[in-house]
């Protein structure tokens, strides 16, 4: 290919496989989260790449494929960054995971949406990849405080406090008139009645 | 029309427009609660419901016009359950309106299903229909509180609340392991601690 033909077919530079995956999957988050997946043509995809549409096809043989790959690679992120680390005290733990949780709400906010929009859409798969996030951030919490499995009261308050996250961080994302310190310690104070709820025999 | 060509037409009764209207809305909640948009096609909703193609296309002029009509029934059907009734104290109006909120979950799960799936769904129209919808139950609990317009610790808190009311029914019909009497009162009592915790200024 000369010089000349590759700026027509391609005016972006050739990339190897892993960065032009990346690239790709990053561009998706900015698109997917300003419209409708309905609204995205794989053709404006492409042409916002650099790239011709047959190498897109290549590396994702559908809008749903690149539609769920996006999804999946904003839930991998979230679910990396805000990772436990080990050797450090449980309420430590979830305030560094809730701060890491915010941060990517803060500093991917593109990416949050998406995921956010994709959790409770109607592909199947989508809403796999985004119901099993929720489970693993439940597990966590649940074995943050040492519980291995949280009995039906318990898991319902854990669940809920994930979907009380999601909704005030979609929420600060809209406003943006909170500081995330201000945020964060909220949904702390938060976890810790609802959880002492949850756990705390009632009298009718 | 004989009777015999409108057997072979249209197995299904002639109703009324407002009938036949409700009855595709009450199909539709059915058929979209179980599969994805995608995969729902309009033929399928014309023979389940027994009429012509023509006929459903006169009353719905797209399958998204219908998915937005079964979505936009199953938000006015929650808002108008959990109305708040007037000359009644604000706790029992929380405590009403939880409960015909918890009873729509149970009665209509899968009205509260598709509601939820289109919820954060990518259609801008589907989407405006529910965060209004979760707007006003802001905006009622924060009446409910004598609260005209919130600040934003407090108004991420109730937006937050929703978002776990959400969360935890979804979880319920999922598991279906819990009274809703024992839901209703974690999702009370976290209301009140969350409100506490959004009005009470903090030390660092």
């Amino acid at each position: 290919m000369t010089p000349e033909s590759a700026a027509l077919a391609a005016p972006a530079p050739r990339l190897a496989a892993g960065q032009r995956r990346a690239q790709l999957l990053r561009l998706g988050t900015e698109i997917f989260s300003a419209r409708p997946f309905d609204a995205v043509s794989i053709d404006e995809v492409a042409r916002r790449a650099g790239i011709a549409k047959g190498l897109l096809y290549h590396y994702f043989p559908s809008k749903r494929d690149f539609y769920v790959a996006v999804i999946g690679a904003a839930a991998h992120e979230l679910r990396e960054v805000t990772r436990p680390e080990t050797g450090v005290a449980a309420e430590d733990r979830l305030r560094h995971g809730l701060e890491a949780y915010l941060g990517f709400v803060e500093h991917r906010a593109q990416g949050f949406r998406t995921l956010m929009q994709g959790g409770i859409g109607s592909d199947p798969e989508v809403r796999e990849i985004v119901d099993s996030m929720r489970a693993l951030f439940v597990g966590r919490v649940a074995a943050g405080m040492g519980v291995e499995e949280a009995p039906p009261l318990l898991r319902a308050a854990l669940r809920g406090w994930i979907g009380m996250v999601e909704a005030a961080s979609l929420d600060w994302l809209e406003n943006r008139d909170l500081s995330r310190e201000a945020l964060a310690g909220l949904l702390t104070l938060s976890l810790g009645s609802l959880v002492e709820h949850a756990t705390t025999p009632r009298d009718a």
